[in-house]
């Protein structure tokens, strides 16, 4: 009976990372490494899979059993796949909350899968950055998350002509709204509410849910105006509150670091509702073809609580995912050839040369810290000349028994078509 | 009602990589990317999400079943966890068959689940190393494969007294066995699998399965001969089988490389009987306390075929997990002390200085290449003292308003305790 054969086809949004695009991920993730290393963040990781009740007890377990993929093992624990981060570091935080140094600057690459319809920018396994800073409640932390995702943008090569922060505070949302509203704390939450889904709902329904609250036109009007306000007008609207103190010493500092030109108010950043609690952001992608919102983030109270009674650490952080980060990166043309990249040298063969000289040749190339292979199988010259240009090695060296004899090889540069003839005890210095 | 709270503890059998377990890993996991890149070895990763049908045709449903996590996505496709990385690969070279130039030099860092109870050297969640050679069929790939085990264990400072490489080849195998047993190739084949068994069984009821077989005393104690055998006189038995003549290729070659001091032949290596055709091996531990086989792998045919008939590529290679190679390294010692590498700086702050001069010192210092933070917030200096010593800062900069008049900072070595007083200007420079 003839076995029918297996699909080569990956899972449906999911992706193989063949050599090219692998090359291209650990380009992408090394940049994030480097940048967030050299500012003293910390990588961690967690397991793929977790509890179901992490994410149940975060988004509810109607939500949270849609967007996982979920299961039951066979000793009846409920499991997910991560479909994000955030719980899972709130874990490890809680499990040793005692033993911790804080504040704590950390960061993870790691991949994570939704159970959504794949469709451009989403994908069912995808990759995210997440940066988070626990233990520290005020404006230097949130700066100091804003600043780390502005300077992986700029390790990239990108400038302020391609991407712009947006900057809100949730204390002063509520604040403002509150100020202009004049209702008790319940009706201006109930306005708030309906703020958020200005955006979501036409402009009459909008109107006619703040007039059904109470709102006169003119209070309307009054919101209105706050989208057009850079941060010192929209703060001087209620000076007194909380979150007006902190947007201003937050935008004071973004000044002070040179960070302001990367920056912008937006009255408009809100985010989930009920998770975030002072500064939130959003980074935007400037290019005509793709204004929008790539990722954002901002400051969270004591999600450790869900896993320690009356614990109470307060986190700010953003979560960025590498298709949404890929897709920035292409559009501004700031990928690099990543093929053709530094020196990679592929020792050709020849029948009449005794094996061990080959291996002797390339030891001495990668004892010199050279990167270098000798060619596999026994092809004839032709083929292994294609092969190191289809497998974009720089340099092949030539070594047939003439050139044994003569104690020389030949060098040729595969992209300038350039050869030469170096002696074999000079080899590694030629190629320094 | 008080929400119940949640359990702190990662999944049974998986791992919560903390900044400096995470520190470890990337230490582990940078030494192999660097090995194998330098000797022209390409990454590629794939999801971790494959077809259950891709682990039920290389191990049959019901053991596929059994082995993986695995579950039906709400499309009805049978999907599982990836257990182990082969499948994928082959499935990827599958899939782009006619474009891919070979031979390929392939490998993968990747985590993988597997269902079983975890215990000593085993988890539910591990990394493993996979490192695979397509389209070369003779000695040189197996060569290759197996040089870039030993450069790996050698790039972690291992030695020839810490570890050895047993090697045999199943084709050799089955025509000693057959030369000896003298019988038509299914009955080799019967014999063939009683000796696979042999250190599994008592040896009385191995010498009964034999004579069952029809084998004699002499024969049985000619096979036992084989194990005490090196290459040379164990190929001289069969000296016109292939596999002997491959075995003899690659042990000529592992002495013309240098690299014979670390490899051994040894009979017993069999592996999985149904699944290697070729040069079989297995890494052994040399440490008296856990003398065992670390890791091995060897030369399998045609995987592709399942996918694309007719299809013919050969392999060689291996994996390594991550949890075998850490007891590994760390019987032996050759984990150096991670918390203590290279300069890392922060910069303490004080109330009479403000904020923009630290930024701005922050800034000349990372301008600079180098590692440095800003302490975040405002607790005493004492206490930010104690954060520098308790997450591994080599150094602090401390700059009062006494130093901000003078144009100097304080340097204070938090290793030695050596305290220096440098001009502000020249501070990058001394660090340098």
């Amino acid at each position: 009976m003839e076995t029918p054969k297996l699909s080569v086809t990956p899972y449906k949004g999911t992706r193989d990372f063949y050599p090219r695009d692998m090359k291209l991920r650990n380009w992408f993730f090394g940049k994030i490494r480097k940048t967030l290393e050299d500012s003293c963040f910390d990588e961690y990781d967690g397991p793929m899979l977790e509890s179901l009740d992490l994410y149940a007890a975060k988004s509810g377990e109607e939500l949270a059993k849609e967007q996982t993929y979920n299961f039951t093992d066979r000793g009846g624990r409920n499991l997910a796949i991560r479909p994000e981060m955030t719980p899972t570091v709130a874990r490890m935080v809680a499990g040793k909350m005692g033993e911790l140094n804080y504040p704590l600057k950390w960061f993870c690459i790691s991949n994570m899968y939704r159970y959504e319809r794949p469709q451009r920018g989403r994908l069912r396994e995808f990759w995210q950055l997440n940066v988070d800073i626990f233990g520290c409640d005020t404006y230097e932390a949130d700066l100091d998350v804003i600043q780390s995702a502005i300077d992986v943008l700029l390790a990239y090569g990108a400038d302020e002509s391609m991407f712009q922060v947006h900057i809100n505070n949730r204390r002063f949302f509520n604040d403002a709204i509150a100020a202009i509203a004049n209702t008790d704390a319940e009706g201006s939450k109930r306005v708030s509410k309906v703020v958020d889904r200005k955006n979501k709902i036409t402009r009459e329904a909008y109107e006619a849910a703040m007039t059904e609250l109470g709102l006169s036109a003119e209070q309307i009007a009054r919101i209105d105006a706050l989208y057009e306000m850079d941060v010192r007008e929209a703060t001087a609207l209620c000076p007194d509150s909380t979150g007006a103190k902190e947007l201003t010493a937050l935008f004071d500092a973004l000044e002070a670091t040179g960070l302001a030109k990367y920056c912008v108010f937006d009255f408009g950043i809100i985010r989930g509702l009920d998770y975030y609690t002072g500064t939130v952001f959003e980074v935007f992608d400037l290019s005509p073809e793709n204004n929008r919102a790539m990722f954002g983030g901002g400051r969270y109270d004591n999600l450790v609580g869900l896993f320690v009674k009356n614990a109470k650490i307060s986190g700010v952080g953003y979560g960025m995912g590498d298709v949404t980060l890929e897709n920035f990166l292409v559009t501004h043309n700031l990928v690099p050839d990543l093929d053709n990249e530094g020196i990679k040298i592929l020792v050709t063969r020849f029948d009449d040369v005794p094996y061990e000289k080959y291996t002797a040749l390339v030891k001495s190339l990668r004892d010199a810290g050279l990167t270098a292979s000798l060619y596999l199988g026994q092809k004839k010259f032709g083929k292994q000349i294609d092969y190191a240009v289809r497998d974009h090695y720089s340099h092949v060296v030539i070594m047939g028994g003439d050139e044994l004899a003569s104690g020389t090889v030949k060098v040729k540069n595969l992209a300038t078509r350039e050869e030469n003839s170096v002696e074999l005890d000079k080899l590694s210095a030629f190629f320094a």
